[in-house]
């Protein structure tokens, strides 16, 4: 095993250990029950806005805590739900009276994680509402997950609710807010190579080394086929094809193209497949508005990448482009 | 060879045009010969600041053009200098009345083709200065260098060189602050895999399952041992030990400490890398003052990190926090 760590159990405290030291300007992280917090929380008034999930995808979700996106992230074991409890802490250090929003990526055991810290924190008496992110069009069930799978679109939420709540919307508002970007974005990924959980030390699978896996998930979930390797013209193909022909994406929409690398994957190889995607969707006249080009939401060193589409209107480019000061995503601030 | 692309011999013209496309608010790209420049240059009265390179050490230096930072970049081939013809259009593109600064990494093709650039530049009336980074204290020659390689402090450099410039600084003035932030710094990169060139087709060296190469170069040149893998602890002191002898860094010193990633190494490692750095750095009684951690300066999709130490001072500070508006790098702005 290829790897930048010291002992593999102390992956993730070690490397949230690094992350408060080099962000200290934006962030608080606590260390047991872990999460990464805004330095200026609660922000009295605010809704709240919390995520988690599983380590092993940053920047997502403790990348993208600060002015404008989260205030708080949970982070579990590296591809591991975090704990109720941690949820639980993470909601009461981020309620500044005007209620919690979580936002959960749809596998079973964060489902069901968050649904019982919301339970705890409502009997504290904070009010919670949770909305489950599911864009991931490549199967309808997986190794963890009963329904579609959450990913991509999960960061473009984590903006665009951000931007919501900094500017005073109520819980349902951002509640609602999120769940229609999750209604209008859809995603698909694939893998060149396999990444490795440390504590397993071992590739999660094999793939062979002329072979890809289209449709895989961001935990190294099998996808819908494993084919030859194929061009990057084709891969954006039978990427973008089943993202446009599920919402369905139309002639006319205009939307936010993200080229997602899974962590392994060099820019010089992201901004080629963002080439090609312009040119697939000016072709079925679809209008690129806004785009996001990078590693944002990754599976430890996986090599691969994922394209998520989301349609937007004037209100979510407005909220888009409103100011966001996190170590992952700065602008405007 | 396992990668997203078309035709090897498109990926970086290919790469270009996905990049202009996703940032045409920032830059636009010229095709022949391939530059990126600054959507509002020439910049009437101010230094015009150029670097380039090889492609495949993305976002460096395409990525880091914008205000406060380059002016334009030239990107070569993979691997392989631009031409003196480019870096000539280039410097025309950017001059603004007050001359032109390039930044070249020591490299030997880098040097020739940049000293003929701006020979011909001169010859056409634009004043043009040159700076040489070469920070690497790994090795004294290479395969490719005579006398040491310029590596990460070329990021540092581009940045406060960038915001000085911004400010109105003359050329003189400029180039003198470049030739200090050069002799502040030093870099020692280390590499866990190789990378593969995509005209080459097959990876550029061996590294056995359980080898790293200490000292290496961004063109996966041979470094100064390949020794059996170790912790994130022990590969911090072998890099950080030498940087700081080097200058030498000295108890009291402030600096900037800089954790970069080659391109396939995830942030959960940087920040975990960054974390054993600042225990290090404090134990020697030098303060990180300001950081940077993610991929910055890579060789394509190799996996491993570099460690970068830039002795500061207030003005260095200041210039390092002003605004910077780029693709690859951008806050305050």
């Amino acid at each position: 095993m290829k790897k930048l760590i010291n002992d593999p159990a102390d992956v993730v405290a070690e490397s949230l250990r690094g992350f408060a030291a080099a962000h200290a300007d934006l962030v608080r992280v606590n260390a047991d029950p872990a999460y990464v917090v805004r330095a200026d929380a609660p922000v009295s008034g605010k809704v709240g806005i919390l995520s988690g999930g599983g380590s092993g995808h940053e920047p997502m979700h403790g990348g993208f805590v600060g002015r404008g996106m989260l205030d708080v992230a949970c982070p579990g074991e590296v591809f591991t739900s975090p704990t109720p409890d941690q949820m639980l802490e993470a909601t009461k250090a981020v309620d500044g009276g005007a209620g919690v929003l979580h936002i959960v990526k749809n596998y079973t055991g964060d489902i069901l994680n968050f649904e019982m810290a919301a339970d705890l924190a409502r009997e504290e008496g904070i009010e919670v509402e949770a909305v489950i992110t599911n864009d991931d069009v490549a199967v309808q069930d997986s190794l963890y997950t009963a329904g579609r799978r959450g990913v991509g679109v999960t960061v473009l939420a984590e903006k665009i609710v951000g931007a919501a709540a900094e500017e005073g919307k109520d819980l349902a508002a951002v509640a609602e807010l999120c769940r229609r970007v999750n209604a209008e974005g859809r995603t698909m990924g694939m893998a060149l190579t396999s990444c490795t959980v440390p504590a397993a030390g071992k590739p999660t699978f094999e793939l062979g080394e002329s072979e890809m896996e289209i449709g895989i998930g961001i935990h190294g979930e099998p996808g819908r086929e494993r084919v030859p390797l194929a061009s990057a013209k084709e891969i954006v193909e039978r990427l973008a094809g089943p993202v446009i022909d599920d919402l369905p994406f139309a002639s006319g929409d205009r939307v936010l193209a993200f080229v997602n690398g899974m962590g392994g994957t060099p820019q010089i190889e992201l901004y080629l497949v963002y080439n090609e995607l312009k040119q697939l969707l000016d072709g079925r006249g679809i209008t690129i508005e806004r785009n996001l080009v990078g590693s944002y939401i990754t599976s430890l060193e996986m090599a691969g990448c994922s394209i998520t589409l989301l349609r937007l209107d004037d209100e979510l480019i407005r909220l888009w482009d409103a100011p966001v000061l996190t170590a992952g995503l700065r602008w405007g601030a």
